[in-house]
């Protein structure tokens, strides 16, 4: 799975590479700090899942790349926004400056709109790719300006912005998790699945199953930062509840939080699984999602 | 003229509200917040110019409606980020508070971040359209998306903030006009080129008038700044002197700047009318293109 797990990071890397614009013009410090932004490192989980789901439904050629691109461009452009003084006040992100201590904060304010503006501009270039299918194009496109938008992410975003200040139970606890996180892994997998033709029955599977990853993630999030430790983390644990910070384990406690979120992530896993009956089959997909809901850090 | 304006800009506001999104559900106060920055008024200047170019070139049906509510958004979104304390820092914009003191600056944020979004959201619901055209709507796409983006007004934005904190030079300036006020009217007026089905010769020549009108427009801004009243203008004239400001005046003169405003415009008007010739012809566009560039305030 680890080397496997590397060969498929690289692959995102080199499509990234491709779609990132070049620090050249007037324009420069503003690329400079997109650039800066995307290469500081993470998962890749997004682009990979939608690769991976557009292979499981027999994708093939390139259109699904600008969107790969597209897709963690707007994941970042979320976290250089949520990173800002005025939001979370966060200096560091994996061990590197957040956008607007590299960059300062007027910079770090136009570099995730250019990342978000420049997500679509990649994204629309799948309609120049060679047997490009203009439906499945721009069904994709809204797929991911939907989920990415006020029905999703940017929803989720709010929600949580008005939790820090109030109650929350679990219809807006979910509400958070669900628009928060598993929006953008819904885009990703139906996206995938939007541009190698899936059929709707199927779509809708995987926008379930999506949900159910998005949703076992972030709980997995929760139970991490009351069961791990430092070492195994990489940051601090405990700062849920030293934020005073209402998550699924405050809600639920950490037994029945636990039970769900295998539930959760079994059921996904089930519903993908299904889809072998109608020749759908992607091993490495499922080892991907197993290893994401079961992680230790 | 008046009146015929006025019509016109009742036409906007009626295509806006089919499109701005109902402020209810979770997401509801970022909803608010996107509703409050687009209906704080403004002249609706680029829907205006997108649908009469649109007509200009025979152009019937809806497909252009969703874009003429996008383009709105996305100027509105760059002025409610503009405002920020950490770019401009304006409280005020046309009497009215600007989003971030009504909403708080993490909600504006989100709210510019949701408006970028939903103009894409919007704008994609042209497929959807009877007698949708796939190929214009997808070229429509791709024009918003750059004149937007890095290569338009982001980077127009990008080198104005740079240019607060150096020397201003005049290749520097005709950048920051080109790009930060010029690259939203070439998108406008594109836009309704394209859809109606324009060829590259025509679009090609509404770009480049496009161009004019935008620098032309911007020039004159400058020249009030001077020239006009308290009275006429209805906010305080000399700020750009008052703040150092390089401007076409201060780098070229009063006089000259006057005079290659008014090539500049009599060109784009030409080139507009030289469109006759092929048989297209709006004589509303010309009118509203001559009242906007010799304005007085």
């Amino acid at each position: 799975m680890k080397n496997q797990m590397e060969s498929h990071i690289m692959e995102i890397e080199s499509v990234l590479a491709k779609y990132l614009p070049k620090e050249e013009g007037m324009a420069k410090t503003v690329i400079s700090a997109m650039n800066y932004s995307v290469n500081a490192g993470g998962k890749r989980l997004r682009p990979m899942l939608m690769l991976e789901t557009y292979r499981l439904f027999g994708g093939t050629g390139a259109a699904v790349e600008p969107f790969a691109a597209a897709i963690e461009m707007i994941h970042t452009y979320s976290l250089v926004h949520d990173d800002l003084p005025a939001m979370d006040n966060d200096e560091y992100r994996r061990g590197k400056k957040t956008t607007w201590m590299a960059y300062g904060e007027a910079m770090a304010v136009l570099a995730g709109d250019a990342l978000l503006n420049y997500a679509f501009e990649t994204a629309l270039k799948a309609f120049e790719c060679e047997e490009a299918d203009a439906k499945r194009i721009s069904h994709a496109l809204s797929i991911l300006a939907e989920k990415a938008g006020i029905y999703g992410m940017i929803g989720g975003q709010t929600a949580d912005i008005e939790a820090e200040a109030g109650e929350v139970d679990l219809p807006r606890l979910l509400y958070i998790h669900e628009h928060k996180t598993a929006a953008l892994i819904q885009a990703s997998m139906m996206i995938g699945a939007a541009l190698a033709g899936a059929d709707n029955e199927a779509l809708s599977s995987i926008e379930k199953a999506a949900y159910e990853i998005g949703v076992a993630f972030q709980i997995q999030d929760d139970i991490l930062d009351v069961t791990s430790t430092f070492e195994k983390l990489g940051k601090p644990i405990g700062s849920d509840a030293k934020n005073n910070k209402t998550t699924y384990v405050t809600l639920k406690g950490l037994e029945e939080a636990s039970r769900e979120q295998k539930d959760m992530s079994n059921h996904a896993v089930n519903l993908l699984k299904s889809l072998n009956n109608r020749g759908y089959k992607n091993d490495f997909l499922i080892d991907l999602i197993e290893s994401l809901i079961t992680r230790l850090k």
